[in-house]
């Protein structure tokens, strides 16, 4: 029976702990941290380390040609490593780019795929180094690996939560949920306004700075990217550090365009924040005696201040807490209300 | 009409200029070679510089089930990658894997891949720091990031190759083309002996420890990698060296079982050696001055020295001279006997 188990019956966790096999189990000395948290972390001969991170986007699969123009998907490709080296608290600098596309693809396609990349990179400072641009028989795919750096002392893990911490994110959730749900669904009379939850979606811009800052003011015990949602991600979080986690269910930032949205076609605003991913925002935890100054860095680095959504607890497991009481937060699970 | 003009139109030429153009025209302080090289290298606080490669094998395009089962994939995918940091003279030390496969593929074939990657990983002190598993809606997809390092004097670039220099090259050529086309004609009543041919394509061994040591004697001008051809990676050294080439016919390393195998099916060995590619062999030039030194560090890594297969002259372009005369040498060009 196991010779015939398929990837899709090991799932996601099943996977990543077959490639986490074929990993050693003592990390050699030049890596301070393999697979496992948002970049892997390589040892330098400076004060920095080299961060390193690659994903990979596959049409049909994350975007298709509805809901990805070219130009936006060169930017999100790009966008998503970013994140990841933001929820480091590093710069990123240096970009190889692989991209598979059909021989008929126009070569319009990959002249806005590249412009794409480049506006963000020319915003972020990352250079592109190399690559490799191949023919792919069907589906577009797109992998860049990117590499950064981040003083020594100041790299934030996912494992440093503490019980007590503060849970904070950096910006409203959902906006990209409900603008693919906007993509999707195109036929639908709504109000012109929601141009903002679709940019979020195509070309999420995560907070590279102020990831930056918070890293460095050393406040900061925990950190991750939200890529797919905060039920899953804030896991990440409290499993790598042994803890728990309880989200006040009335904190949760949400955009007035998102609630607006979610009320005119009869959805739930909280699925989507919870669930929905791909909005590239910073999670992350602090000591609460800390609350005032991260909402000083927050404003000074951003304009608004980070939003403190929860608190880090001893028991396991994430916990929703609202009004009519407390119930688990199951990642991809269904929030009741 | 230019706006219908598809990537196949383009051709690869022209696609690398696209990306090109995207690239920074002065590279930043770090970067000491972006694209067009066998890697990116990007200065470091030490001695030493971060070699940085990347590669992608698609399903349909590089490889089919049928020529290769999934342990060959993961160690072919690997070493393609290898190949490139031998090509600058350095060692590779960090992994990064992204695989994009169907949901319905047997968790038996990644275990065979990662099989096959983890082998070629430990024999050559690779270690898997990272990457990204998702799924792919047709094709099987690989994409592999290779970090490696090269003390900073002694990295080797395709661009250094001068007039009057010795051609080289450290094994025998055409053995991965003609394995291929045992693979691919598999009805064929041919020796068994051949395996060794199926093998070089399947699973080939990079000279890793001879590219090192060829770069650190500092006798070696210019160095690639062959993955393209003889004919097409000689004309890359060329091409950035501003010089040209004269191969002698009669000089070309190949193996008395490929000579076998063309004779029994009737094909042109050259042919293979010239434009099979995916040796993963090195070609570099040094001094004619250096021959005996040459042969004699190739010895004592290897265990036989490489081949002296031609001379870099003025004249641009590569030649092939035989008994019978000299010819343009094309890429993917036909050889006449």
């Amino acid at each position: 029976m196991t010779r015939n188990k398929t990837l899709g019956d090991l799932g996601e966790a099943g996977i990543i702990r077959l490639m986490e096999a074929n990993a050693p189990k003592e990390l050699p000395s030049h890596l301070k941290k393999g697979i496992g948290d948002d970049c892997a972390v390589l040892e330098t001969a400076g004060d920095s380390v080299l961060l390193v991170t690659t994903d990979t986007l596959i049409e049909g699969i994350h975007f298709t040609a509805q809901t990805m123009p070219p130009e936006a998907l060169g930017w999100k490709a790009l966008a998503v490593n970013i994140s990841d080296i933001a929820a480091m608290g590093g710069a990123p600098h240096t970009a190889f780019l692989s991209v598979g596309l059909q021989a008929d693809t126009k070569v319009t396609f990959l002249e806005s795929f590249m412009a794409g990349f480049k506006t963000l990179a020319d915003k972020t400072g990352v250079v592109l180094a190399g690559g490799d641009t191949v023919e792919s028989p069907s589906s577009a795919v797109v992998t860049i690996t990117l590499l950064g750096d981040c003083l020594k002392e100041r790299v934030v893990y996912r494992s440093g939560a503490r019980v007590g911490d503060d849970v904070w994110v950096t910006g409203p959730l959902g906006n990209a949920a409900a603008g693919l749900f906007l993509l999707q669904n195109q036929g639908l009379d709504v109000s012109p306004e929601y141009e903002s939850l679709v940019q979020t979606h195509q070309k999420p811009m995560p907070p590279l700075k102020l990831g930056k800052a918070l890293a460095q003011s050393g406040l900061v015990h925990a950190m991750i990217d939200i890529s797919d949602g905060i039920a899953k991600d804030l896991g990440h979080i409290c499993e790598q550090s042994g803890v728990g986690s309880e989200l006040h269910g009335s904190s949760i930032p949400m955009s007035s365009n998102l609630l607006k949205l979610a009320h005119e076609v009869r959805k739930s605003p909280l699925q989507w924040a919870f669930h929905g991913g791909e909005d590239y925002e910073l999670l992350f935890t602090a000591s609460s005696s800390d609350k005032e100054k991260i909402v000083l860095l927050g404003t000074k680095i951003s304009g608004t201040p980070p939003t403190r959504i929860g608190t880090i607890i001893q028991e396991g497991g994430t916990w929703l807490k609202t009004e009519k009481g407390k119930e688990p937060l199951r990642p991809g699970g269904y929030v009741h209300f």
